[in-house]
């Protein structure tokens, strides 16, 4: 059986752990919550499970298709074994409506729908507070090559599409979200985790938050509404 | 003679005019100076002189070389007859070393050579703080068009390339400027100023700052410098 060695990297969400085999590491997900840069700091109680179910249930469902993950099985309630890839310091963003940075960015008011969805990459590294950056940026950090933004940036697009319909579905409005990926072998694949942590997610009737923001803004409920998500993704 | 009606603009470092002609306007420099979005305030003495012989200075060269800008000829001291302009609300940067903001954003060091020219695209909105902007963001803005977003860009290069060699002449590092566009019978004009409130300048041999940083930083001397960039321009 595969075993965890040793911790490889401890971020604000998730352990990574090396295993026997090189090609593969596991993830733990934590109940820690953490927003604004780390400034907030708390913890959502079962958020652990739930997001590795749901990046479960999210990540086969990519699969089956057409979209390389790095997920390959879940191996208990907590944790999750997916290929090592060679992580893209980039955080890409995708949105189908206005809300958080970029109601302040535009000055246009949350929930204003974008006719095309708008795709944003961030620099992924805390100490500069993740910001914002075009393709020369990118360029001069040699975050990716041109030609890998270009692949990322489809990716994301078609993720969403799938994305989209899944949650359609089950009631839920795809607000907008955050993907990281990787380079194995040469190929771009699909890593992290997609859950109420990196997707906002609001009630196609009501309109309620059903995400992290609730944790963000204090606005309670915070575990009833992951664990709503949870069942609605594996209806 | 053209002669100035009412003011249609009072900005930060100008005031704009009409005139009994609606295709021309005259802009007045203005010795006031401010810095980080509005906060900190002054004057810099004979700054509007300094700036409009300056802009008139790089403007002709750059129409010398095929640029199109705004400028038709100097009124007096601190005025300029130029085309009126339908403004491309952008302010387009372009960047031959890191400093400013760009240290901040990507962690590099202030001096740091950039291989090729970096621009970035910061939406002109005050109220908003002039935030950077990518291209699904300008879309979403409807601020450009792609096509003009494309020529703005090739345009901005082609300055830079000009521009960079005009100071080099003169013993001055042109580490970054800001330039703003407009339309005019659908033609892409460069419009504003180019002055050292919006050219990062260096001294070649010591690396001093000759610009609006000695004003932004308190470093003394802001006077003797714009005066010294106005000499080594007008050589
Ligand atoms: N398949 C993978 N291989 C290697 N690293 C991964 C993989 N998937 C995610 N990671 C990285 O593991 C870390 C996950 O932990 P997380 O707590 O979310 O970190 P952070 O606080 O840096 O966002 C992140 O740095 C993420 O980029
Ligand atoms: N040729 C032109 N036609 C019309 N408006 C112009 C032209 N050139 C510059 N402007 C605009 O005039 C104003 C110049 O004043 P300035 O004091 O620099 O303003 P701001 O504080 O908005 O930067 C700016 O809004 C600028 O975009
Ligand atoms: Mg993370
Ligand atoms: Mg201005």
């Amino acid at each position: 059986m595969l075993t965890a060695t040793e911790l490889l990297y401890e971020g604000k969400a998730k352990k990574v752990y090396a295993t026997t085999d090189p090609r593969v590491v596991i993830v733990d997900f934590k109940d820690d919550a953490t927003a604004f840069n780390g400034e907030k700091k708390g913890q959502i109680a079962g958020k652990g499970e739930v997001n590795a179910a749901i990046t479960t249930r999210l990540m086969t469902y990519l699969e089956a298709h057409g979209i390389p993950t790095h997920f390959r099985e879940q191996l208990d309630a907590r944790r999750l074994v997916v290929s090592h890839l060679q992580m893209v310091p980039l955080e890409v963003v995708v949105r189908n409506r206005v809300a958080g940075s970029l109601e302040k960015r535009l000055g246009l008011a949350e929930g204003t729908v974008l006719d095309e969805p708008v795709i944003e990459l961030y620099y992924k590294n805390d100490a500069l507070g993740d910001p914002l950056l075009n393709d020369d940026h990118i360029r001069v950090l040699q975050a990716a090559s041109p030609a890998v933004v270009t692949q990322l940036k489809q990716q994301a697009r078609d993720i969403n599409r799938l994305l989209q319909n899944f949650f359609e579905e089950r009631g839920l409005i795809l607000v907008d979200f955050k993907l990281e990926f990787g380079i194995q072998e040469h190929a771009l694949v699909l890593g992290d985790e997609i859950s109420p942590d990196t997707c906002r997610l609001w009630d196609k009737e009501t309109l309620q938050k059903m995400d992290k923001d609730r944790f963000r803004r204090d606005l309670g409920g915070v575990e009833d509404a992951y664990q709503e998500v949870l069942k609605r993704v594996m209806s």
